[in-house]
């Protein structure tokens, strides 16, 4: 006699749902789809020739070491290395602040892994990162939105919120935020606004997630301080290798205020241990020897020539009653159409009749609301 | 005026409690102290400038897709290989029953994300893979365990756990083992416990986990059939690259059922996406020309060397009180004191007096007690 087995799935999975972004990527693999779809880097500014090189140097220089096991917070000479660049971009940093993740999904996830019980509640902005929110949704976390505009997350929106839920005797564990060029919306957050988010989560005590996924990647424009500059005791760095560098070495990092170190590293041994010992090297390689800085310069050029080349087609054929973002960098602008347009339905003749694909603003909203957005993304 | 950041850690980190295996890499690192702690490889068996070519192998005839994303389930040509040699092992195995994952505790963090809630029971060996325990803590389940002994889990007292449950209306959502020079008793279930194992969990509707991390590296004597090649319904297969060929790669793999894939691969997009593109295609390729199998042969006659030096000596210098496994294969023999002897006080000892360091029996029991045993890691 045997029991069925039932394979039901946890709670937390379910509450993720069925992944958009598989579909997403799906539709962006078939060729004769021409996709604005998938937030990717291009493949053109991939360094193929540098990181062979790079990959032998390690191997005849560090040796066996270099595909051994790696401490769980990230090897040394990464961590120096990224403490560096990151007190260069105004966050004074030591590389005990640091922790290396196998990518900027894997930094949030330790990061909600280690702060946020079931229940609790974490606060994105409306539209958000649809990854982001399938993290927060893993953990159970209830979800509140605040609008975000051209100008990113609206800091009176912000105060509105947080101050109803303390009237509810509510802290949120988190605040998550892009500050630049935020995926889907491309806004950037301008000082002013950062200052006053900041004030506003200090006065109710709610650390920031800064997520500084596409930073590096301004095409004109001046960038603003990272939140991390301004309040480094208050602000949860994220940074990715995928969007400027390249995402098969899955490699990101964590800077955090000194008290979340220990949980971080708790959190990364039950997540996966170390990350990839040989892409760190590589990697960190890259990063001294000026590599990164030659791609970096590259990659911006090319985007912004892609850019260009977007705007000035919906200026040509978007009829007037359509808005869209002009973003100073990153991958994204954001559609906005006449009140009543449903973008989930465009997607399926624009596949079908036009061969085009892009992302409906439904999948950045937690409550499935925004039928009238869409994110065009030029990047690839 | 501002509200305190108090960063308070979440109940699932509080229930990892202090990372040990941190404090056992750390004791290895200092090079005065002799370590038979860490579970780690040899680098001696890594194939440096073989990895290098094959990453301009790959470079060149792959070119940027190479290090850009890859599926969430993992690249499709390392799917295919690695089907092809779950087969050739008894378990026939398609590319779409595969997940490729970020090493073997993410493959694990993977399955428990997908199918225990907090609160619900996952069966253990006594003694454990201690990593595995932290896994399990971190999701909060509830551990009960089952004692092994130098065959490995003991079928009847599974029953009577099993039983005792069943009469609680509790279903355990895993059994979890180790099955073949388990980690860390050394041991290597028989067949006949293993088609007892696999029918008891059966009767109640267990889904097995068989973690085959050290299974390639058997030493001497016959392998039993997996677990996942007598029942591949029923069981859920993690294996790991970290043992047999590199663990600076982070690569493993589950195979498992097919209801589970479509969870498996939701939950590989909120734990990191995907994992290394440009490894996939180094193990990959590396499987393919037979790389793979020379590295294994050179380490298995390397491994064989160490355990019968290990041997040798603890038979020579050991007390009679004492008694040890001979473990067909992997890293680890596992020691028995007497009734009363205290491993936790000797590990003390052992590194002011003797420069030797080893990992006490406590560290591998959930409620903390097998003080009178240790483990004992001769790989490296």
């Amino acid at each position: 006699m045997t029991a069925p087995l039932t394979w039901s799935a946890s709670s937390r999975i379910l509450s993720v749902g069925k992944s958009d972004v598989a579909a997403i990527l799906k539709l962006a693999e078939q060729p004769e789809i021409t996709s604005f779809a998938g937030g990717l880097p291009d493949p053109a500014t991939f360094l193929t020739a540098e990181f062979a090189a790079l990959t032998a140097e390690v191997m005849s220089e560090v040796g066996a070491a270099a595909l051994g096991y790696s401490p769980s917070p990230g090897l040394t000479p990464m961590r120096e290395w990224l403490a560096e660049r990151m007190s260069a971009d105004g966050r004074a940093t030591s590389p005990d602040e640091i922790v290396v993740t196998t990518g900027g999904i894997a930094a949030l996830d330790l990061i909600v892994k280690c702060l946020v019980d079931p229940g609790e509640v974490v606060v994105v902005g409306e539209p958000a990162y649809l990854a982001a929110l399938h993290v927060f949704r893993s953990y159970r976390a209830r979800l509140c939105g605040v609008p975000v505009d051209e100008h990113g997350m609206d800091p009176d929106a912000l105060a509105s919120v947080l101050g109803e839920l303390a009237r509810r005797n509510t802290v949120p564990r988190l605040l998550y935020l892009v500050p630049s060029f935020q995926n889907p919306s491309g806004a950037t957050i301008p000082i002013e606004r950062r200052r006053r988010i900041l004030a506003v989560a200090a006065k109710y005590g709610v650390p920031i997630v800064e997520d500084a996924a596409y930073r590096d990647l301004r095409l004109t424009g001046t960038a603003p301080p990272l939140f991390a500059a301004l309040a480094p005791e208050q602000v949860i760095f994220i940074h990715t290798f995928s969007k400027f560098f390249a995402p098969g070495v899955r490699l990101g990092w964590i800077a955090a205020p000194r008290p979340l170190i220990e949980l971080l590293v708790t959190a990364k041994q039950v997540q996966d241990q170390c990350s990839s010992t040989i892409s760190q090297y590589v990697c960190c390689r890259a990063g001294r020897t000026g590599l990164f800085d030659r791609q970096l310069q590259a990659a911006i050029a090319r985007y912004a020539r892609k850019r260009q080349t977007m705007l000035d087609a919906m200026d040509a054929h978007l009829p007037d009653s359509a808005r869209w973002t002009r973003p100073e960098g990153g991958f994204y602008t954001w559609v906005t159409l006449p009140d009543g347009a449903d973008t989930d339905a465009l997607l399926s003749a624009a596949i079908e009749r036009e061969k085009i694909a892009f992302v409906p603003g439904s999948a950045f909203f937690h409550h499935g609301r925004g039928q009238r957005y869409m994110r065009l993304c030029y990047s690839f």
